[in-house]
């Protein structure tokens, strides 16, 4: 298990750092200022956006996400980790770098399974960070944290596939450039349980398709990007737009969900690191009750608890990391779960904690700590809640200890 | 101790928990909606809500908050509890019923500490739900946790104050009906710690007066009601607008603060009641794994820690409610930092259950766990952070065991 | 819900409150000593207890757990909770007045569902104190949380009860005075599932009763009271031995439990708040980095959280009292199990924050934390775990909120 | 930051692992009945304690704790630490393999700071095991937690030194083999704060040695080990008992405690993993209503969060290990506080699940549970209490972010 950096990431490092710095953090105002004063929220994204995209293409700070080296800049899980936490420290940072989610999981569905064909139409685009994606899995109807019961249709009609269904949390649906969407849905409900459902490309423009609503997140809408709930009425895309094959879906999720449930692990340390960074600078600033607040012992506790979980949720983000380098995320599975859990909640007490120490200031939006909360937040149920990656610790834990019921253990 | 209902606190709650259910639960969405279509959502009150109110003072659940039965229902905080609990479950209930904060704060002040004068200018409109108010206290500048950090100026000027300062937090101010906001500020410098500070009226038209800016609370605006950033620059108000006496600020701030603060837990604990109710049905119509969410035992342990922390929340409310009305709010001051600790939390826990119960649903706003989380976040800052109660209860906690420190104890 | 304390209940509290200070306190060492001197531990009882009987009998201060008046104090159990957390503070304390478990609880059930002869032979030596008594329900071999799964056999043969089974933490049978046991067991197996239980009285010294060794308990062996494994084979008594009538074990329990449980929390509350105090005492007499334990803020967090908690704790069991006292034990059930779950875990909690206060000190004997600790421990486990009783408020909650399935909720 | 396993220590590993499965745990209860079985538990030490080892020996497997390879095994502490974990699946393991606490801190400061004389008559039967050692460093009459309080004098007089002074916690000196003790005491009252104190040697059968009693660790006496509290009464020791030089207290301390605290993480990770082991086999052989408590979903949340923080708490020790191989103790301190807060609450809380898996069986002493937890309580207290630790990380942590106090930051 060694974890040390590369060069190739030491330097990458710092250059990322150096961007946020220079580039990212002084636009985060800047970002919000543009999109409050476009008509509307949802009509354009903000020009800072792509400028701040275009400089760091240019300095090759671009696609790092993707381990194959053909179509990204071939890191490993390993080596992304620690780059992909800097881009975290900001909500607006991953898609500067063209590494967001859910672009990211969609890129990584179209290159481990996409034709020649899907690739040139989505993923080149994706890719060039023109166009941008959604993903719909997520139902209203249903507890989808079981996603055997996700219900959409998707039934086969000569060489077209019919579509119909409803679904929500759509993330980046409200993006002017959104174009395609990844959607998941029953096609065989006859088929064995893990079979029945499918993955299939559905541009945003088919007739049928029609954005309902935004979703907010804890008052926040996140637009331009926001989260959509969408009805398929009748959609007709051609064949040709499944994805794998037929019943494939589970594979695929599977498969997507690995990357993008620890790229939200990583996102995730760098916002816990920059809310301890923030309440470090801020409680050497202020006084309260004849002493400053960094002397408080209670507030010490609060840095000490921040700095010890941030470090234990790493090491463990590393090591799910090294083992999908190394074994494979099936073989991994244990590790990712335990991320999963691990990384929102930790995010989620230390940027309270954050919170607390700033006062009225941390509810607010003047720092990033509150958005990043809500974010974080959202966290413990996207990609399956917490509960559901429990389980499957503790399934995998006593499979190490299987007794046999007839011979008695104690 | 005796925290039984009396029959008259009995048939209010009865008629209270009608009009929720007949009236303000149905028309939350239809205020939202109203809000969302007026050109601004600073502009204008939603017509609902005037209809409301008009309708809960016909049937005169109106003012309930006030112990004084001149002006308001003559109830003691024991009484009021249980009505103030069945007002918050609704973000919007308070307004309804004329007992929103920080009118209701406000109120008190006029009617223990105001003039005949100020009784009648500012005290009458607001009984009458004509008017609104706002209280501006905290500052941005300094950690005012420690309200001796306030640093706002109150200077006489022959037959008028002058203020100048920055103040933020005061909430209300963005509210078209906002008419006078109670200031506290800086008079006299030179005095004993705890008699520097005084509290005055200005009228929100004063020349000097300028709204900066309105500040969100984890992405909701809470329009049109609002949270402001207030410059006052060289505002003048006639001498008669002072509160009780110059110096008298703190004195005036504890006696505001022990009612504001205890109806902050009560509505918490309805917050509570709510979302738990939810969790309880929604549980009931989904499955996932093969089982109802309802028979699941994390979901159930998440129920049972929710009811025993909301049934130890009320008690303890009960308690220093019993005890502000039989040996006064001084005397009580433990037991009102304890709940101002106690029930934020505990609300926060039971709310944050609910949303990880629904899912995706739990953080937009189809329901109100959402925005009520948000809510009862800065209501461990609000009125003071969680940290200065807790050393208030330390403090008074060892003083029972004062210790000689000649004298060896162990 | 009135929680005043009667003027009797407030004298007792007087009375009771100097007799710990005078008697009880100054000679738990003495207990102690007395104990370790003698050639076993478990073959005589220390005098000084029988003294302190004596003492607090001539003093009235007896049975004060018995609601019956015929038998005892005739308190309530609201009336009880401040006497018998008093008890509580010391771990020799409540049997000094005679109230400590399992013998109020055997008492109770020999006063509800005794025969006369039964009461003659059993109840009134227990009321005296001259003899004591077990409680053998939890089985080694199988998950008694499940009472159903307890397997002990009571079979009816001609006019006698023969008794097979293995028992384990029949506490109190390590006392040279015990003389009788409970013992539940079943007796119909075909019978509906809570009707196949029975208890039955089964006297110590019966052929076939063998204590195969006394259980301890983190290291406490709990001498000479102790926790016995009892092995029970081919033991014949009298089928007037059976208590109330056959299958009804399951129903007694019911009714033992309930005081049963309230009690353990009343002590735990004496406990929580002797370990408060003794903290609170200490910690202003030492100093570490150049400042008081006392002002460290950490400290005070630890106290206030404590107070609070105590607080809460207190409240409910005296709700849940007054609940047994007017509605009854069945009405109750949900408060009892509330209390059942809080009280062990906030006693350790609070005796914790002490012990982590005391330093070396708190895990040692110099101080009874770390005993009082060790048993609140067992709390959670004895007379059901914290899950089961948990389990239970879910479902009496959700009970609240049936929702018919067909029927659309959300 | 490379955590791979060289071949040496897999082989180590499972070396060990068959040693503790083939000699340790059968052997588990003997050690205790032949405790038991001698006149007094603080006489003898159980033969078969003395067998273990010597079959340790002879398998190499024996000082693995010492980096310098000339007396030890030569193994980093990154090395060390998945050995050490085995050992303390075990409170018997350590010593079988001479690797136990306090001795082994005690040889570490003789190796490196002993003089060639004091290594040949007390290092050597060290690392022979053939005797044992204390160190007398905490007293009962200050708070030892801040070390400038500790108050034993060491004078100089001549060619000799004159030790006065009340210790506590003296662990390791009940056992019969115990012959020497490192104590530190005030030799330079007028000396620099951090250069007052000193350690210097001190045979156990010196006249003026006191031993006063063995202290109870929640009932467990620790019997033959024990933890002494000693008196120091005109102690007289030569002169070249001294440790290094006069004033150096405080440096040794720091020398000696760092691998002393990561050796306890170590083996409470072992001891964590036994527990999370027990729980596993235990529940899948027992039912409660009506299913087996393996499917339980708040017993598979236990597990989960049992492997999750396990998982990291080894992380974080490894990486502080690595450090220390790397940078040195010195600049691994945060690392090392970090670890020494992690690992004592993460075995605690574990140890605490598996207890309430077992019900009765976990407090008592039929599984290792109940002493491990008892044993690592002391553990968040010894070689410095947690709020100390939290302290250093917060101050190291906060100077990361050196605010000028004149540069406004926020």
């Amino acid at each position: 298990m060694n974890f040390s950096h590369s060069q190739k990431v030491i330097e990458l490092q710092e250059r990322l750092t150096s961007f946020m710095e220079e580039q990212v953090y002084p636009n985060e105002k800047e970002y919000e200022k543009q999109l409050e004063a476009a008509g509307s929220r949802w009509s354009v994204v903000p020009p800072i956006m792509e400028e701040l995209k275009r400089k760091a293409r240019e300095q090759g700070l671009w696609n790092l996400f993707l381990p194959q080296s053909k179509y990204g800049a071939g890191l490993t899980n390993l080596e992304y980790a620690p780059l992909c936490e800097i881009m975290g420290r900001s909500l607006i940072g991953p898609e500067i770098f063209n590494c967001n989610a859910p672009d990211t999981g969609n890129m990584e569905v179209l290159v481990r399974y996409g034709t020649l064909e899907q690739k040139e139409k989505w993923l080149k685009p994706l890719l060039n960070g023109e166009i941008r994606s959604c993903f719909s899995m997520t139902e209203p109807d249903t507890a989808s944290s079981d996603a055997t019961n996700i219900s959409a249709r998707i039934e086969r009609q000569g060489d077209h596939y019919l579509i119909n269904g409803r679904k929500w949390w759509s993330s980046g649906a409200g993006d002017p450039r959104c174009k395609i969407a990844i959607v998941m849905g029953k096609s065989n409900p006859q088929a064995e349980r893990h079979e029945q459902q499918s993955m299939i490309l559905v541009p945003l423009d088919s007739p049928g398709v029609k954005i309902e609503r935004m979703l907010p997140v804890f008052g926040y809408d996140h637009a331009p990007h926001g989260h959509a709930e969408i009805t398929f009425e009748n959609v007709t895309v051609p064949a040709e737009n499944m994805i794998w094959a037929e019943g494939k879906g589970f594979a695929i999720a599977q498969g997507r969900l690995g990357p993008g449930r620890i790229h939200h692990c990583m996102r995730l340390i760098g916002a816990a690191e920059r809310a301890l960074g923030d309440l470090c600078k801020r409680i050497q600033t202020r006084t309260a009750f004849g002493r400053p607040l960094a002397s408080q012992g209670v507030i010490q506790e609060w840095i000490a608890e921040s700095r010890i979980e941030i470090e234990q949720a790493r090491l463990l983000t590393l090591k799910a990391a090294y083992m999908m380098d190394t074994v494979g995320n099936k073989e991994a599975k244990a590790e990712i779960a335990m991320i999963k859990v691990v990384a929102p909640s930790m995010a989620l007490r230390v940027i309270d904690r954050a919170i607390q120490g700033f006062g009225g200031a941390g509810v607010s939006d003047d720092f990033t700590m509150a958005a990043q909360w809500a974010n974080a937040r959202t966290l413990r149920l996207a990609d399956g809640p917490d509960e559901v990656h429990k389980a499957q610790v503790a399934k995998l834990e006593m499979r190490k200890y299987k007794v046999k019921q007839t011979e008695k253990t104690f």
